[in-house]
């Protein structure tokens, strides 16, 4: 819907929402669940889920903060009973009645309980939302996944499969889904392959997981994507693969590739770490630069600053320090003028910065706050240049598919040229990567603009889908609903 | 529906469920339904929530524990603004998902919002349940109060009042109920008035609530009692009365009078304290004994042993001493043959009991489990006889209408006579009052066999609705239904 | 020391502080310190802690709260080892650092271990405090029984039990101490006998209490009281007694028969019971008054006003209701201008008041608050005059041995003589009982004027011991001292 | 004392204890107290607590957990008043009674109030508090840091620098110590300078820090380290410099250098960042391989790994992945067979190993399990030769001075020759650096084998100080002594 709130503002960085990880046939089912959830953290910080089935009744527990810290006591553990388990890591769960939005959602439905967990999000939430309780419908959560479930619930279907894919036929948007029923596991990719969904095999046993990193984490064999429409149903009658929408080449969001995905994964064959390499290859080649020092703004920058000074033949060197020990933002001393906070989490290292001219490397750009600090920090390390590149092109439009990013009038690149920016971020030069360069890195191959190979909105404007919520909004100021403020 | 397990057999005694209160048009709606909780107190200690509109929005707490420690921080009640408010002490909310059955509950309904807190239970609210499942309702919690708003929801009604007084033309069983819309406020209660609701008044505000102690403790002016059959909705065009159900005489619950209320509150115009103390004066014409001391059983049995004592011209002394500290139950130590767990919540006064013939007052017997380890506990010592009386008739029978019992097998009087009772207990004698004499305490009057007074299943069988749910599970064995255990 | 600001200033009662419990050579020796406790719980609910030895380690908790919810959790029992323990309840440990001072207190000592818990105030703490900071002593904690704990340590002798008597002899002040060593058990009374202690048999093993009715929980046998200025000493040998002081006969705490112990208790071979009746009756001797009702103030005055109203021959009802559930203090409503807060635990029982002559009996006022508006209330249920009695003679003096009570500037009948009494707290008539009266109640005979069976300097302001903090306090304006607040 | 058992075995790396920060003469001290502990996080992450002085009294705050999640909020940083503060970072709080042992510790002594920060170990400090508790002493923590708070309050000095002064000259060890008394702030660093303590400037306050990067962070200037057998005294009489032991040059923790300091830190004017890049260029002229790709283990070998690279022209890449979200130790999946743990922290990128051969760059090999697992996962992700590397000698001796290690036996080059730590370690070849190598690249200068300028016992097996517990540990069997197991 529209862009929330969450984006985290402090590191300038867009935020993905969610990672979803799923298991049928295996023994300790929510164990390879918490497992699996934890190589996909870096989807999702806040808030953590398990949906356990054991043959008699669904388990559940949903908690605030890491898969680490929540899911690896063993009585928790054990109280998720069964052989199948469905799982969600997810952002965003500030302001009131937080628990109520943490996945997976579970609702008993004609014919048995239903769980699910998603990723992403629709652009027709809004509108299926105020139809649902036109006709009598009660919420309990905000969130997206919630009308997904209402709709299987209303299905006159009498199989819960079936009645969850009547349900995605009516819903619009990029979304990962992996929902568990009293007989089935289903893992569902929506009809462009917006955001990625894998399936593995342990033993007996198969998986569905958001990257392929969570595979290697259990020790799980590759088998293939879920394909874009596709909704793969495992039950005791084996595996089956159904389309709830027309088959169309998977149009992956490019910011997987530049910035949420592990770099150890693999997303539609191509490695998210060798991507994010040529990513910082071609922009050397794209933005040369006279420089002694090629420096990653870390970690994002790290494997494209790898690829620059690799390619430009110029030593690479950690120059910024970056702390794991971030926690919640720190009250500044009054009596400062200058501004603490970016040193909270980047820091100068003087011995490989001072007297030279460095090239900072990032992924990308999307406000400019935290550029711009970083810039000043490393000058006043010492630097004598400080040029700066994004290894992505520049971002212009917001997102609507789940990826937490501020309004358009924030992007920095959305209403500046390029020397205006320079100014802004007070570098000696500013260069991004070409949205040509962005397809040769991840596709090997130029653009198809009757058909890209990616959602690369961010950069062209051009929006995959029909964003029928926004355009409500934008058509009609929204009218006030009530709401439940809930501690 | 079935008996719950949340009957409270440390102590032998039946417990009530729930308490409600609820203000309109007054300044800090909420801090005066926290008192009015407080007042309330007795009815329900498990669980307590506040639900306030504001003009904008509604805001909620919803808590395990008291209302004295739950809702005295300023914080928290600020949080609650607005002029309306509705609260809710509750019983029982052990088990999972506990917090999601604390009420008051809400929804987003057509139109506005609803919220609903409610004292009682639904005879059909399995029935109701069912249906709703099947044509696409999704429950979020497992409590009847879900069910009413369930209704509410699926109403064509386009007025949040009506579509609430077309749910409750639905339910079947006894109930006191008040609800907050975006702009009005609902009580009402049950077609016989079984659960009890009174209206009252402080300046330009009305109040709902279970009982008129709740009023007395802010001050209030008792207006008159909600009739059963009625709804009393309150709005900025005034109160309005509205019948859902034909007009009866209310036939109110008789373990109001004998146990749950609290002394200081009037019923039906009848002191709740005189009521009692006419059982114990009943009691002693009707079961007189030659002792030498009256004793209560504190304290239930203090107001009717006062009665008995007056009424047989004997000494009234405090031969058994009451903790209220307490607290979860104790391990028993294994050297220890003895049981010790009778002791932690009473124990015996040896000064007023040694070498006496002792009459032991209480208000009720229930499985006589209690009863007899506080007969051995004053024998031990030093008494020399000791006599038993129960200040109500004997329970045969279980209830369905929100009470906390023992099923049927349980109850000691369902399946003995008087004279194996007095050996299970080992008393010396043992007395019950009659039917006809509760009915002299309580209506002053003798019982209308046609239509009587008091809601008096307990100790007669005849329940005053019909049993649908019950009925219905008497005919099937019920099918093992999908569960959710949420943490 | 100084009487501190714990006092319960909203329900105006002077506060006990604390209540001792103790076991050696039991099983599970800490479940029946546990329910010990539970029996003392009225001597102190805000914090509570056992100490146990199992042969080769202590094991300690120590909780905020009631040992009902703290100490009946089988895993917490199961960790406090050993076949002897001691145990305690306090009151007062609001402000920082609370835990630090709950009790027992732990010391490694040359030797050993020692824990210690106690009962009571030393009058000599702050002066001894000081000197041992000045040798390099280290406290950690700013309790009186750390001093004790710190003398101990300094002693040269060698044994255990040696070095805690040395302590002994140099404190003042009132206090019940029972300590673990690595192989005792050790139950102390202060010279005078103002704290109660008693001894009990439970098969082979010894106890420790405040209280004979925490004997009775257990099921064990009373065997005598710790005398004054003794030492018992329970060890592998045998128990063995030791006089730390001179013998003297007990001059119990005046306030331990009037409010502080159980009813069921039996001090000095004195039912607290019957002194309390007798205290009714004697104030009924000496204040008659010419009503219609006798009702007390629950539930300190019950008994008192039990005998009252036998002596007068008139009628007793619960005019007043208390309420079990208190918890915090609530906030006041801003729209209303009367105050409610005497409402959270006192209500008044129209039924039996309305019209009548009510005489009022509660066990004492301290600073009149409550009582002022008690008789309010009683008089707005409709009561035609309220009468006012005090089954204790006027308290005029603080106390210092450890009784919560408000500075003597704040003590009604200090500063007030009775028809001064009488137009504060609004009443129709005001009576207290007589010193010579609170005698016969108690001991049945005179007061020894050269030497008074009870320590009743609260009435007479003749202290039993010398006060030298006090002194010290008055002589120098107190030094400011650094402090530590500690979370 | 005896090597802790807090040693990260998960990890295989040796752990620092502890970091210190302290201010005097700034507004918002705690602000900044705060803000320098979270810039040496790095050295502590299990418990964090700061101490501040207002002029009036001593305000303190300890906590388990991060100082990001503990200090940030303006509540608690407000209750910290003054402009004087200490603070400190510290592991190893696992056990009973974990919050006693944080500090900074805090004694009321005679003359006011001191409180203690420490990071290191004393070498003698069982001894010196047996010596204390047979004095009479009692202690309420098992710190080091409480050995010399006791040894100064004993102190007969009236002066509290003083006092702790003397304190200072019986302890044995490795330490650097910050203190705050009602006038003045200390810093003091051990006689042989082992471990760090730098001093800052910031505006008219002073500073002193384990490293300089906590300088960096709150904007203050390096002025000098703290001497050897320094201690510095900050008060209004300015700054004062007291030799405790006499001057010798500092003989630094080699493992601040290769471990433990963060890379942005200058200890003895050499950047750790700088050291750690010429320990890999050094290992690579030392141990050269023919190889494709250098791979560093992340995060600890990721600078020497860049020396390494540079120095053999070969490509740096990322071919392992650490998680930085990796909690608490997972439980393993029962149906597997294979280790699953080393994956929660590392995961091979196998685009960057596959078909290549690849050599390892780690800081250091303790016991070796956690490289073995490293390595075997490496191979199976494809890569077709796995060299190792440990950018330090070879370590054969625990460390008693503060570090976590395992004991003797453990380590892996202690009981092993090189080719069989190869077969353990189960890699292509194996090589450390060389002592020599480590002075080089650290000193720029060769050992001084009578002076030696780095504290390298755990290479050489030469203690700097005497180790006084260790041996008394040996000559006898250490005696059992009385314990208490506090929650």
């Amino acid at each position: 819907m529209i862009p929330s709130l969450t984006y985290d503002a402090a590191s300038d960085k867009a935020r993905e929402e969610c990672g979803v990880f799923a298991v049928r046939d295996v023994d300790d089912a929510s164990v390879l669940v918490a497992l699996g959830l934890h190589a996909l953290q870096h989807r999702g910080q806040e808030a953590c889920g398990i949906t356990s089935y054991d043959g008699l009744g669904f388990h559940s527990e949903r908690r605030l903060g890491l898969v680490g810290d929540n899911f690896t006591d063993p009585d928790t553990l054990a109280g998720l009973k069964g052989r199948m388990a469905i799982g969600h890591n997810r952002y965003s769960t500030s302001g009131s009645g937080a628990l109520r939005n943490v996945q997976p959602l579970y609702a008993d439905v004609r014919g048995g309980g239903v769980a699910v967990a998603h990723n992403g999000n629709l652009t027709n939430a809004r509108a299926l939302r105020e139809e649902l309780v036109a006709s009598g419908a009660i919420f309990q959560s905000t969130s997206d996944t919630e009308v997904i479930i209402q709709l299987a619930a209303r299905s006159r279907k009498t199989n819960s499969a079936e009645r969850l894919l009547q349900a995605l036929r009516q819903i619009e948007g990029a979304f990962a889904l992996v929902a568990l029923t009293n007989d089935k596991l289903i893992g569902a990719r929506d009809p462009l392959g917006i955001r990625p969904l894998v399936m593995g095999q342990l033993d007996d046993g198969v998986i569905f997981a958001s990257e392929t990193c969570a595979l290697d984490m259990i020790g799980a064999r590759f088998i293939r994507e879920v394909e874009p429409g596709e909704a793969v149903i495992v039950s005791d009658n084996g595996i089956e693969s159904r389309r709830y929408a027309p088959a169309e080449p998977a149009r992956t969001c490019a910011f997987e590739y530049i910035y949420f995905a592990r770099p150890d994964s693999v997303i539609s064959g191509r490695s998210v770490y060798e991507a994010r390499k040529r990513m910082g290859i071609r922009l050397a080649q794209e933005c040369p630069a006279d420089i002694d020092v090629v420096v990653p703004v870390p970690d994002s920058g790290m494997t494209s600053a790898l690829g620059y000074a690799t390619e430009i033949g110029k030593p690479f060197d950690l120059g910024i320090i970056r702390s794991h020990f971030v926690g919640r933002t720190f009250i500044q001393p009054t009596q400062a003028k200058r501004d603490l906070s970016v040193r909270r989490k980047h820091s100068a290292n003087a011995a490989a910065l001072k007297g030279k001219r460095v090239l900072l490397v990032d992924d990308s750009i999307v406000r400019g706050t935290t550029s711009k600090k970083i810039v000043r920090m490393v000058r006043e390390a010492g630097a004598k240049e400080v040029h700066f590149r994004s290894a992505c092109p520049a971002i212009t439009h917001p997102d609507f598919y789940g990826i937490d990013m501020p309004m358009r009038e924030e992007l920095m690149a959305a209403s500046h040229d390029s020397e205006r920016m320079r100014e802004m971020l007070d570098c000696d030069s500013l260069g991004f990567l070409s949205v040509d360069g962005l397809y040769w890195a991840v596709c090997q191959e130029a653009r198809n603009d009757a058909a890209p190979q990616l959602a690369d909105h961010y950069f062209t404007g051009e929006y995959p889908t029909r964003l029928i919520d926004r355009d409500r909004a934008i058509a009609a100021k929204e009218q006030q609903l009530s709401f439940l403020v809930d501690a």
